[in-house]
């Protein structure tokens, strides 16, 4: 069927475009069926008589609206997923489906995602939000849309210095910085502390796109190791000894990619060094809300006195991620300088978000959703520690985590990581590789499993199907011992 | 009437809330009236038994309200601008103006600001912008709040590569990357570029925000002088003879701050040299679109035949700077590094607004938005070079610019522009001085006028009050003798 394509040189229209809305109408009319494979790019390209990037773009146009997809190493496939009759989104007639609406809830041929951190739509307050939506844009009209202040909407700011007083930290407006993320966050603190070949402490592992934002400012990057209860300070206060770095990043609670907090002593330590070794700690807070345990997931940054740290909070796991908004809160001999990097950034984040969230705070809407979010995912959680109990084989092993959404797995060290997470994706189970989430050297024995976009039912089913996998994998070493040193210290 | 205040020091609440909170009683109950003054920090801290920090935080926070001002060198006074009966913004009861509302439609008593490039919220399409949004609202619910593409939404690619095919653009929308406003996109651009003491090449006056990140990069910066005509050519030959950039950025059209545009010929020079000697240039463009002339505002982008331009558009100026979108148009070499650094910048730019955004481009709202806006701007653009043609003295002169926003005055070398901004603004007349749009040594006699956010009565007025004082300085100046020579060239 692929040979009825006729691409026209002369058009104006882009031959890649042509060649996309040719396929695109063959896959619609189910003249090439769901799961055939479509020609490789270099015999296509060949065939067609144009360059391999026109058949690359056709591809990749086709490929995001979930129309066809890749499979590593055997081609380009028809997508048994697409349905065309999503309407209201077309343009000339034509349909497009974004990458987030690809894998909804469309039934459970569908892929099970324990890679990704971001909630599904279902979990999101629509209705109140559009609710106050409409009512910001009738109280403000067009002040929302308007230049606002680098710092942040002065409402919200008070809002927020409202809520985080639920969370023992006392702060003034003044000390709130809205940023657009988290990623945002991190990026002006960058920008702010460090320069060419400065040092920065992080957690190893830890979270890739703070290691990105540092190295990309030159950074050197010092790991220290993570175990169930936090950091290895011996190794930190030895190295606090001999280098002063620019800062420590860190995640206390429900670390991402460990899912490990750390105790109330590692905490207290940390902050008597950071007063003792004048070290500035980076506290990225994006979880501790889905405390599921019975202890209290306290920040640093409420037991600090002496504004050592700088605090990170997102809104993108526990509200919507899509709408772009964290805060910082900053000891005020930072103020000016982290607010001209904010400046440089974006120069202010969006002013109508920023409204509609500030009457979230002031009405309250704020708390149900956040119990019903915790409540789902304490529901996921519980699954998957079952689940996980039930069919990892031996050798397999995990702290389990107090709250939040990942869970660290650690394999016997002559195990294929990128096997195991390559025979898994070929049977619809996305897990995160370990070596994801280091600077340096990885170690190659581990996976992470995240509980923000499954469902009970997929968790289970998923965690089976993974399970099998490993087993698989881990029959084959033959020989194979497992050594239990190579559990991390709790 | 100061005198009745009284701190709780072993309140919970905070120190300066606390002093906040009364002083704004205080002015609400008029026991301090309008101009007055409020007691200097150092003293007013004494009186109270407080940290001078207490005084400056509750000051702050009185001044983000609009219930007070600060005049450089004479002290905090009481604000007239101040109403307190603003509704709906309440907490606990109290009034919360942001600085955006804070200089709007109240009457003439109101600074006439020209040195603001931000568009007054009467001009925004709040109407089909709501419409639209609920639409998405209602067609998209939690999609259009979930995680979204780096590179950006494709339906608003596809939307944006139509658009910009009216200005001779022609490129697919795999060539467009979404960013969170022009500033953003500047900012990724150098992530993605600037290493420690790489040379980057700017106009000579140039955008601040630009420079700003820049030098965050440890770049070094070279700057071009700027003519009626664009920069100078001869000089940027001689450079890259010597020197190889990263890049060189400019704004081809309406510049800022000067309102200059390059000739066509300078244009096609400029591709031409970047071809030979591989240069990297970044186009600026948030005006074009203001084009009030008979001559086309062409970008260097729609002469680029050989991928060395990326371009940068704003819709802040022609649509509504809260929504915080701009968007790159990138060859195809650069695809992969810019999108990691958009990744590390924000992750991604709001769901919501991108979608908002793209409906507004399909259904053709849009045109009709920037007839009105240009229409406006054209008028104010006209009152403004009559006005100064009126009353300006000799010795200040100025280009015409084709279009855009800004105006740039050059004075006499022996003028303290410093004075003359001084003296404007007590008589609440803002500018921007000209030595902000510099990177290293500044020239002194220039002013930036802005039409963004003064109607055509303030204009003509605030042209009055500015020339009346430029007058008296002018008068001054004994022995005082224009150079014609400190004219820029055509």
């Amino acid at each position: 069927m692929i040979e009825s394509i006729q691409l026209d040189k002369n058009s104006n229209k882009h031959l890649y475009i042509q060649l996309y809305r040719q396929i695109k109408g063959l896959i619609e009319g189910k003249a090439i069926k769901e799961h055939q494979k479509l020609p490789p790019i270099r015999r296509f390209s060949k065939v067609l008589e144009v360059n391999n990037v026109t058949v690359v773009n056709a591809y990749n146009l086709l490929e995001e609206e979930g129309l066809i997809y890749k499979k590593v190493g055997s081609g380009t496939f028809v997508s048994p997923f697409y349905k065309p009759e999503r309407e209201g989104m077309g343009l000339d007639s034509e349909v497009y489906i974004d990458e987030d609406t690809k894998f909804s809830s469309k039934g459970k041929e569908e892929e099970i995602n324990f890679a990704t951190a971001a909630p599904t739509p279902d979990l999101f307050p629509i209705d109140p939000f559009k609710r106050l939506l409409n009512r910001v844009l009738d109280r403000d009209g067009g002040y929302a849309f308007g230049y606002q202040k680098s710092q942040g909407y002065l409402p919200l700011r008070e809002s927020i210095s409202n809520y985080i007083q639920g969370f023992g930290i006392n702060v003034g407006p003044e000390e709130v910085q809205i940023v657009s993320g988290a990623q945002q966050g991190i990026d002006i603190l960058a920008k702010t502390f460090l320069d060419y070949g400065d040092t920065v402490f992080v957690e190893k592992p830890t979270y890739p796109g703070a290691i990105s934002v540092f190295k990309s400012r030159k950074a050197k990057i010092y790991e220290l190791p993570i175990y169930g209860n936090g950091i290895d300070m011996e190794l930190l206060e030895d190295k606090l000894k001999k280098e002063k770095p620019k800062f420590l990043y860190l995640m206390p609670n429900f670390q991402n990619p460990t899912g490990y907090s750390y105790s109330k002593e590692k905490k207290e330590r940390l902050l008597e060094w950071a007063n003792k070794y004048d070290l500035l700690i980076i506290e990225d807070d994006c979880l501790s809300d889905l405390n599921y345990g019975k202890e209290e997931a306290s920040s640093l940054k409420s037991l600090d006195r002496e504004g050592r740290v700088i605090y990170i909070k997102s809104f993108s796991k526990i509200f919507m991620p899509g709408l772009r908004l964290a805060f910082l809160i900053i000891p005020p001999r930072y103020y000016n300088d982290i607010l001209l990097s904010k400046y440089m950034s974006d120069i202010f984040t969006d002013g109508l978000v920023q409204r509609v969230l500030d009457l979230y705070f002031r009405e309250e809407v704020w708390e149900e959703q956040l119990k019903k979010l915790k409540m789902t995912y304490q529901g996921r959680y519980e699954e998957m520690i079952s689940s996980l109990r039930t069919y990892m084989p031996k050798g397999v092993n995990f702290i389990e985590p107090k709250g939040g959404l990942n869970i660290w797995l650690n394999f016997p060290d002559n195990i294929s990581i990128e096997k195991i997470y390559q025979k898994a994706l070929a049977k619809r189970v996305n897990t995160a590789v370990g070596g994801l989430f280091y600077s340096g050297s990885s170690e190659d024995n581990k996976l992470r499993l995240t509980i923000a976009a499954v469902d009970k039912e997929d968790i289970r089913r998923g965690i089976k199907i993974l399970a099998g996998v490993i087993k698989e994998e881990i029959g084959k070493e033959e020989g194979y011992k497992w050594d239990p040193s190579s559990m991390p210290l709790v």
